[in-house]
């Protein structure tokens, strides 16, 4: 596969990856994946990740049944990462938000705001 | 300052940080910041990061001009990556293309193809 020769692998034979929704390009989450989990994520069109708390290969969504499919495959020009453009189902995060990345951070103010809608309640799901 | 309270440096003191177009949030580039690095792009608002291969703190665009100014600073759901919203002057990856992410890879053809319009010549800049 010409993809898997492109790629550098870091010294867990992981490649970071950003996970965006197809539909606005905003970024969900950032994942990691090994050789396994391409292999599936391009086999199944669903993305599969290494936990890497957990050490093994899951499905995104696995538990909730918040999967991601995957509609666009791109690597970077070093071949260190890759960008996954996602139809979502229901949301990204499992705290309930569309993506990861709901929490802004204003410098000036020291300062956080949850800048998304909450889609879910973690409690009624997991 | 709170964000560092949040955040989660990995092994190397480094935290991943997605770099995306604030314009269409289209994911420019994946990059390594760590506690200085933040700290500068915070203070002066222009994006700064830690070049692994160089072990320095360098600014995103010191060579090529192309600095990213940050519009939006956003934490993930646990403290292990930042994503940044910015302003991107010209292009964002070395190769002369917006994103760094300009290879769109099909998995049925396995097969790549160059997916955005290059904006410069590298040979003009470096």
């Amino acid at each position: 596969m010409k993809l898997m020769d492109e790629l550098k692998f870091n010294d867990q034979g992981l490649i970071p990856t950003i996970i965006a929704n197809v539909e606005d390009n905003r970024p969900l989450t950032l994942c990691y994946l090994n050789k396994e989990a391409i292999e599936k994520t391009l086999a199944t069109g669903k993305v599969h990740v290494f936990r890497r708390s957990q050490g093994r290969l899951m499905l995104k969504g696995e538990t909730s049944g918040h999967i991601q499919k995957v509609k666009k495959v791109y690597l970077d020009c070093e071949g260190n990462s890759l960008l996954l453009l996602v139809e979502q189902q229901v949301a990204g995060c499992h705290a309930g938000y569309m993506s990861c990345y709901f929490r802004e951070y204003d410098a000036a103010q020291d300062a956080f705001t949850i800048s998304e809608e909450r889609i879910f309640n973690p409690d009624d799901v997991y």
